[in-house]
Protein backbone atom coordinates (compact mmCIF):
# COMPACT_ATOMS: atom_id res chain seq x y z
CA UNK A 1 0.00 0.00 0.00
CA UNK A 2 1.57 3.50 -1.11
CA UNK A 3 1.07 6.51 0.68
CA UNK A 4 0.57 8.65 -2.27
CA UNK A 5 -1.79 6.82 -5.01
CA UNK A 6 -0.84 9.33 -7.85
CA UNK A 7 2.37 7.91 -8.24
CA UNK A 8 1.54 4.38 -8.39
CA UNK A 9 2.69 3.41 -11.92
CA UNK A 10 6.04 4.24 -10.59
CA UNK A 11 6.13 2.47 -7.73
CA UNK A 12 7.08 -1.86 -7.83
CA UNK A 13 3.92 -2.98 -5.98
CA UNK A 14 1.81 -3.05 -9.16
CA UNK A 15 -0.07 -5.87 -9.89
CA UNK A 16 -0.05 -6.33 -13.18
CA UNK A 17 -1.68 -9.95 -14.77
CA UNK A 18 -2.73 -11.34 -18.21
CA UNK A 19 -5.96 -13.70 -17.34
CA UNK A 20 -6.11 -16.59 -19.86
CA UNK A 21 -9.81 -17.95 -20.25
CA UNK A 22 -11.42 -20.25 -22.38
CA UNK A 23 -15.13 -20.34 -22.66
CA UNK A 24 -17.42 -22.95 -23.28
CA UNK A 25 -18.49 -21.59 -26.91
CA UNK A 26 -22.89 -22.10 -26.34
CA UNK A 27 -21.89 -18.59 -23.40
CA UNK A 28 -19.26 -16.76 -25.73
CA UNK A 29 -21.96 -13.85 -26.36
CA UNK A 30 -23.45 -13.90 -22.68
CA UNK A 31 -19.68 -13.99 -21.39
CA UNK A 32 -18.43 -10.97 -23.69
CA UNK A 33 -21.09 -9.16 -22.34
CA UNK A 34 -20.84 -9.72 -18.71
CA UNK A 35 -16.41 -9.20 -19.14
CA UNK A 36 -16.95 -6.06 -20.68
CA UNK A 37 -19.19 -4.77 -18.41
CA UNK A 38 -16.86 -5.85 -15.63
CA UNK A 39 -14.09 -4.18 -17.07
CA UNK A 40 -15.14 -0.99 -18.12
CA UNK A 41 -17.33 -0.83 -14.44
CA UNK A 42 -14.09 -1.61 -12.83
CA UNK A 43 -12.01 1.32 -14.58
CA UNK A 44 -14.61 3.75 -13.88
CA UNK A 45 -15.89 3.44 -10.48
CA UNK A 46 -12.16 1.80 -8.25
CA UNK A 47 -9.42 4.29 -8.03
CA UNK A 48 -6.93 1.46 -7.55
CA UNK A 49 -7.99 -0.59 -10.66
CA UNK A 50 -5.88 1.26 -13.40
CA UNK A 51 -6.44 -0.62 -16.28
CA UNK A 52 -8.66 -3.68 -17.51
CA UNK A 53 -8.46 -4.28 -21.23
CA UNK A 54 -10.50 -7.76 -22.50
CA UNK A 55 -9.80 -9.41 -26.02
CA UNK A 56 -10.46 -11.93 -27.37
CA UNK A 57 -8.09 -14.04 -30.01
CA UNK A 58 -8.61 -14.05 -33.73
CA UNK A 59 -7.52 -17.39 -33.85
CA UNK A 60 -10.18 -18.99 -31.76
CA UNK A 61 -12.49 -16.53 -30.42
CA UNK A 62 -13.08 -18.73 -27.40
CA UNK A 63 -9.27 -17.57 -26.13
CA UNK A 64 -10.04 -14.54 -23.97
CA UNK A 65 -7.01 -12.43 -22.76
CA UNK A 66 -7.70 -9.75 -20.48
CA UNK A 67 -4.68 -7.35 -19.45
CA UNK A 68 -5.31 -6.27 -15.88
CA UNK A 69 -3.49 -3.46 -13.87
CA UNK A 70 -4.26 -2.88 -10.19
CA UNK A 71 -2.54 -0.16 -8.47
CA UNK A 72 -1.42 -2.64 -5.38
CA UNK A 73 -2.64 -5.66 -3.82
CA UNK A 74 -5.05 -3.82 -1.47
CA UNK A 75 -6.46 -2.31 -4.86
CA UNK A 76 -7.05 -5.77 -5.95
CA UNK A 77 -8.34 -7.20 -2.85
CA UNK A 78 -11.00 -4.34 -2.81
CA UNK A 79 -11.53 -5.14 -6.29
CA UNK A 80 -12.87 -9.22 -5.91
CA UNK A 81 -14.61 -7.78 -3.12
CA UNK A 82 -16.62 -5.76 -5.19
CA UNK A 83 -20.31 -5.69 -5.90
CA UNK A 84 -19.89 -5.69 -10.03
CA UNK A 85 -16.64 -8.03 -9.39
CA UNK A 86 -18.76 -11.18 -7.73
CA UNK A 87 -22.06 -10.34 -9.99
CA UNK A 88 -19.63 -11.63 -13.04
CA UNK A 89 -17.90 -14.34 -11.18
CA UNK A 90 -20.64 -15.71 -10.08
CA UNK A 91 -22.82 -15.28 -13.11
CA UNK A 92 -20.03 -16.93 -15.20
CA UNK A 93 -18.30 -19.92 -13.41
CA UNK A 94 -20.51 -22.27 -15.67
CA UNK A 95 -18.99 -20.51 -18.73
CA UNK A 96 -15.45 -20.67 -17.78
CA UNK A 97 -13.50 -23.84 -19.31
CA UNK A 98 -10.66 -22.86 -17.86
CA UNK A 99 -8.91 -20.20 -16.45
CA UNK A 100 -5.04 -19.16 -15.71
CA UNK A 101 -3.92 -16.09 -14.42
CA UNK A 102 -0.68 -15.14 -14.90
CA UNK A 103 0.85 -12.95 -12.87
CA UNK A 104 3.66 -10.74 -15.05
CA UNK A 105 6.74 -8.41 -14.00
CA UNK A 106 6.18 -5.10 -16.84
CA UNK A 107 10.21 -5.01 -17.81
CA UNK A 108 10.55 -1.58 -17.51
CA UNK A 109 7.79 -0.48 -14.95
CA UNK A 110 8.64 3.79 -14.98
CA UNK A 111 8.80 3.61 -18.72
CA UNK A 112 4.51 2.77 -18.23
CA UNK A 113 3.25 6.32 -18.79
CA UNK A 114 5.15 6.84 -21.92
CA UNK A 115 4.67 3.37 -22.95
CA UNK A 116 0.37 4.17 -22.96
CA UNK A 117 0.97 8.05 -23.95
CA UNK A 118 -0.71 7.53 -27.23
CA UNK A 119 -3.62 5.69 -26.34
CA UNK A 120 -5.09 8.93 -25.17
CA UNK A 121 -4.42 10.52 -28.70
CA UNK B 1 -4.74 2.91 -43.73
CA UNK B 2 -6.48 6.04 -42.36
CA UNK B 3 -7.05 9.39 -43.55
CA UNK B 4 -6.94 10.76 -39.77
CA UNK B 5 -4.34 9.11 -37.40
CA UNK B 6 -5.23 10.92 -34.37
CA UNK B 7 -8.90 9.03 -34.52
CA UNK B 8 -6.82 5.31 -34.99
CA UNK B 9 -7.96 4.46 -31.64
CA UNK B 10 -11.72 4.52 -32.51
CA UNK B 11 -11.17 2.74 -35.75
CA UNK B 12 -11.48 -1.06 -36.45
CA UNK B 13 -7.76 -1.47 -38.48
CA UNK B 14 -5.35 -1.32 -35.41
CA UNK B 15 -2.91 -4.74 -34.99
CA UNK B 16 -3.64 -5.53 -31.33
CA UNK B 17 -1.22 -8.50 -30.60
CA UNK B 18 0.45 -10.69 -27.46
CA UNK B 19 3.71 -11.83 -28.72
CA UNK B 20 4.82 -15.20 -26.54
CA UNK B 21 8.55 -15.65 -26.68
CA UNK B 22 10.20 -18.06 -24.99
CA UNK B 23 13.77 -17.34 -25.19
CA UNK B 24 17.26 -19.58 -24.03
CA UNK B 25 18.09 -19.27 -20.10
CA UNK B 26 21.65 -18.41 -21.11
CA UNK B 27 20.57 -15.49 -22.94
CA UNK B 28 18.06 -13.74 -21.14
CA UNK B 29 19.41 -10.49 -20.07
CA UNK B 30 20.88 -9.69 -23.24
CA UNK B 31 17.35 -10.94 -24.85
CA UNK B 32 15.41 -8.16 -22.01
CA UNK B 33 17.97 -5.44 -22.96
CA UNK B 34 17.06 -5.61 -26.57
CA UNK B 35 13.39 -6.14 -26.41
CA UNK B 36 13.27 -2.97 -24.07
CA UNK B 37 15.20 -1.03 -26.43
CA UNK B 38 13.26 -1.85 -29.48
CA UNK B 39 10.05 -0.99 -27.49
CA UNK B 40 10.80 2.01 -26.10
CA UNK B 41 12.83 3.67 -29.55
CA UNK B 42 9.52 2.28 -31.96
CA UNK B 43 6.83 4.07 -29.10
CA UNK B 44 9.09 7.10 -29.21
CA UNK B 45 10.09 7.42 -33.19
CA UNK B 46 7.50 5.63 -34.89
CA UNK B 47 3.82 7.42 -34.91
CA UNK B 48 2.24 4.36 -35.76
CA UNK B 49 3.20 2.30 -32.82
CA UNK B 50 1.11 2.72 -30.36
CA UNK B 51 2.31 0.55 -27.61
CA UNK B 52 4.59 -1.66 -27.00
CA UNK B 53 4.51 -3.11 -23.14
CA UNK B 54 6.66 -5.75 -22.40
CA UNK B 55 6.58 -8.30 -19.37
CA UNK B 56 8.01 -11.57 -18.45
CA UNK B 57 5.92 -14.11 -16.38
CA UNK B 58 6.43 -14.22 -12.46
CA UNK B 59 6.57 -18.14 -12.36
CA UNK B 60 8.99 -18.47 -15.57
CA UNK B 61 11.37 -15.56 -16.45
CA UNK B 62 11.78 -17.20 -19.44
CA UNK B 63 8.73 -16.31 -20.78
CA UNK B 64 8.04 -13.14 -22.15
CA UNK B 65 4.78 -11.59 -23.35
CA UNK B 66 4.51 -8.43 -25.26
CA UNK B 67 1.48 -6.40 -25.90
CA UNK B 68 1.48 -4.71 -29.25
CA UNK B 69 -0.53 -1.92 -30.76
CA UNK B 70 -0.07 -0.41 -34.10
CA UNK B 71 -2.47 2.10 -35.72
CA UNK B 72 -2.87 -0.32 -38.52
CA UNK B 73 -1.09 -2.80 -41.18
CA UNK B 74 0.64 -0.27 -42.87
CA UNK B 75 2.11 1.06 -39.32
CA UNK B 76 3.23 -2.08 -38.60
CA UNK B 77 4.96 -3.49 -42.14
CA UNK B 78 6.46 0.18 -41.32
CA UNK B 79 7.93 -0.99 -37.99
CA UNK B 80 9.10 -4.26 -39.42
CA UNK B 81 11.18 -2.69 -41.62
CA UNK B 82 12.52 -0.03 -39.26
CA UNK B 83 16.33 -0.50 -38.53
CA UNK B 84 15.86 -0.21 -34.87
CA UNK B 85 13.44 -3.49 -35.33
CA UNK B 86 15.76 -5.34 -37.56
CA UNK B 87 18.41 -4.54 -35.08
CA UNK B 88 16.47 -6.33 -32.50
CA UNK B 89 15.29 -9.25 -34.95
CA UNK B 90 18.80 -10.33 -36.16
CA UNK B 91 19.80 -9.46 -32.69
CA UNK B 92 18.25 -12.07 -30.97
CA UNK B 93 17.11 -15.05 -33.55
CA UNK B 94 19.87 -17.55 -31.47
CA UNK B 95 18.23 -16.61 -28.19
CA UNK B 96 14.86 -16.90 -28.85
CA UNK B 97 13.68 -20.84 -28.30
CA UNK B 98 9.83 -20.05 -29.28
CA UNK B 99 7.74 -17.41 -30.87
CA UNK B 100 4.02 -16.87 -31.08
CA UNK B 101 2.50 -13.90 -32.60
CA UNK B 102 -1.52 -14.29 -31.01
CA UNK B 103 -3.34 -11.56 -33.31
CA UNK B 104 -6.15 -10.30 -31.01
CA UNK B 105 -9.33 -8.03 -31.32
CA UNK B 106 -10.08 -6.05 -28.36
CA UNK B 107 -13.71 -6.42 -27.14
CA UNK B 108 -14.51 -2.93 -26.99
CA UNK B 109 -11.87 -0.69 -29.25
CA UNK B 110 -13.67 2.36 -28.96
CA UNK B 111 -13.39 2.22 -24.67
CA UNK B 112 -9.73 2.20 -25.28
CA UNK B 113 -8.87 5.43 -24.35
CA UNK B 114 -11.11 5.47 -21.04
CA UNK B 115 -9.27 1.80 -20.61
CA UNK B 116 -6.23 3.47 -20.37
CA UNK B 117 -6.66 6.72 -19.21
CA UNK B 118 -5.17 5.78 -16.17
CA UNK B 119 -1.85 5.31 -17.04
CA UNK B 120 -1.24 8.50 -17.54
CA UNK B 121 -1.94 9.80 -13.46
Amino acid sequence: MTANAQTSLEQDDMLIRISEIEVYPQYLEEYLQYALNVGETSVREEQGVIAIFPMVTQRDSTQIRIVEIYRDQEAYKSHIASTHFQTYKQGTLHMVKSLDLVDMNAMNPKAMPAIFRKMQL
